[in-house]
C-alpha cells in the first residue's frame, strides 16, 4: 500500500480553519506523506461536486481512500463531498452537540463567518498595527511611547517577522530595535531604550545560524563572518542578562511560537484576528 | 442566568490552532458575549494546576460555567485542567480515533507540533517571501521577475497588508503597485505591468470606505477628498476591467479572505505554514 495520501482541505468560506486545525492533525501522523490541497469558497451543490470529482480523482491516482477536513455548514454540501468516497472529517460537528447543550441555544449556520466579513474598527486597529510595524521596524523611528512591546536584537534575528505577525494577527503595536556595534560596546541598554523598559523583549539566536543567515542575504560580508556573529551575540546576550531583559532563542522557534512567548512573557492578551 | 460567559484556549503549545478553531466555533453562537483568554505551554501538571485555579475563578466571577477548548496530547494534564469544572472541548480528540483507523497507524504524541520546531529551509522561504514584500511594496522595487503576483489598487486599498500576509503564511512572493494619478488617466496597464499580465489582481473599495481611511491617514488632504477617492476608484475598476483583471472588493473582506480568494483565482497551491 503507498504510503502518499491525498488529502483535502473544503470550506464554504477561506478554509484558514479547516487547514490549521488539519496541519495539526496530520503532523500527529508520521510515516506517511501527505499530498494536501486546499478547495476554498465550496458554497453551492455544483461548487461540492467539481470538488467531489477532484477528490475521487486524486484517490484513483495515487490509489489511496482520500482525507476530506471540511468545515461545510450546508449538510447538502457535505453529502456532495461525500460522494468522493473520502474519509470525511468535519472540525466542527464534534463540538455543537456539547455547545448547544451548555449554553442551551442553537448553533446559527451562517457560511464562513471567522474570516469573513469585518467591521471597520478591527479592520482598521489590524491595519494600524500593521502600519506601526513597519514604520518603526530595524530602528526607523524610534519614538516608542505607542509601542506595545519592543523586539531588541542584532540584525537578522528574527525581529521583522515577529512584529509583523503580532500587528496582522493580534493587533499589537510591535517596533523593533537592532543592536549596532556601538551599542554593543557596552553591556548597558542604548540610552533611548531606557525609558521603555518594561516593554522590551531580547531575541537571540545560534552564531552559526545567524551566520547563515547574514551570508544568504549579502555573502562573504564582515557583516556574515562567524567571528562578527559569534562577538555580537555574545554582546547582546550578556546586555540582556546584565539589564534582565527577557530573551528567547529564535534558532529553532516558529515565528508563532515567538510571537506567542513574548505575548506570554510581557503578558499582553489580545484576541486572535 | 448571564449571557457572559469565560472561555479559554489552552494549548502544551502556542495555542494557535486551539484559538482558531475556538474562535469559528464560538460566532456560531450568537447571542452570547464570550470573555476570552489564552494560556499557552501548559506542559506539565502544576502549570495545568495554575490554569485550572484560573479557569475556576473566571467561573465564579462571572457565575457562569468556563469552556475550556484545548488541545493537550498528555491526558494527566487535560485531567487536571478538567478539574476546574468547566465544559472541555479537546479539538484533537474526535479525529485521532477515524485517522488511526484509516491509517492503520497510531498517533505520536508529541508536544506542540504544528507550530513548534522549524526546519531552517521552510523558516528561510518564509523570511525570503516576508523580505520580498516589504521591499516590492508600494512600488519601491519594480522588477516583478520573481513576483508570485502582483496586486494592483490605488493607495489604501488593502494591498500591502494583503502581500505580506500572503508572504508569511504562504510563502508567496507578492508585490503590489500603486496606480498613480498619471496610471488613471488611461484605461490601459501601465506599461510596466503588461509583461506580468497573468500575475496581476486588482483590489477594489467602496469610495466612501476610502475615503474613511485616507482621512484617518491624512486628515483634510485633498488626497483623502471623498471626490477624489470616487475617481480614483472609478477608473481603476474601469482599466481593471478594459484590460480583463481578476478583481475584487476589500470594503467587507478580511485581509484572510481577500489572501484566499486571490490564491483560488490566480490559481496559486501552497502550503500553509
Amino acid at each position: 500500500m503507498s504510503n502518499v495520501r491525498p488529502v483535502f482541505y473544503v470550506s464554504d468560506g477561506t478554509g484558514i480553519t479547516v487547514e490549521t486545525i488539519g496541519h495539526s492533525l496530520l503532523t500527529q501522523f508520521t510515516g506517511f506523506s501527505f499530498v494536501t490541497d486546499r478547495i476554498s469558497f465550496v458554497d453551492d451543490p455544483l461548487k461540492a461536486h467539481d470538488a467531489a470529482e477532484r477528490i475521487r480523482a486524486a484517490g484513483q491516482r495515487h490509489e489511496a481512500r482520500p482525507i476530506v477536513i471540511h468545515s461545510n455548514v450546508d449538510p447538502a454540501i457535505s453529502e456532495v463531498l461525500a460522494e468522493s468516497g473520502a474519509l470525511m472529517l468535519d472540525v466542527f460537528a464534534p463540538f455543537i452537540d456539547p455547545m448547544e447543550k451548555e449554553l442551551g441555544a442553537l448553533r446559527q449556520s451562517r457560511v464562513g463567518q471567522a474570516h469573513g466579513l469585518v467591521n471597520f474598527e478591527t479592520y482598521h486597529r489590524r491595519i494600524n498595527a500593521m502600519n506601526y510595524a513597519l514604520t518603526h521596524d530595524d530602528g526607523i523611528a524610534i519614538n516608542y511611547d505607542e509601542a506595545d512591546l519592543i523586539l531588541v536584537a542584532v540584525s537578522r534575528a528574527g525581529k521583522t517577522p515577529t512584529c509583523v505577525y503580532l500587528a496582522l494577527h493580534y493587533g499589537i503595536r510591535a517596533a523593533n530595535y537592532p543592536l549596532t556595534d556601538q551599542d554593543l560596546e557596552t553591556d548597558r541598554l542604548p540610552a533611548r531604550l531606557r525609558a521603555y523598559r518594561r516593554k522590551l523583549f531580547g531575541l537571540t539566536i545560534d552564531p552559526e545560524r545567524l551566520q547563515q543567515i547574514r551570508q544568504e542575504r549579502r555573502p562573504n560580508s564582515g557583516y556574515a563572518k562567524l567571528e562578527t556573529c559569534k562577538s555580537e551575540v555574545l554582546a547582546a546576550e550578556r546586555m540582556f542578562q546584565m539589564e534582565r531583559i527577557p530573551t528567547l532563542s529564535t534558532t529553532h522557534t516558529s515565528i508563532e511560537e515567538i510571537a506567542s512567548k513574548v505575548m506570554s512573557t510581557l503578558g499582553l492578551q489580545r484576541e486572535m484576528f
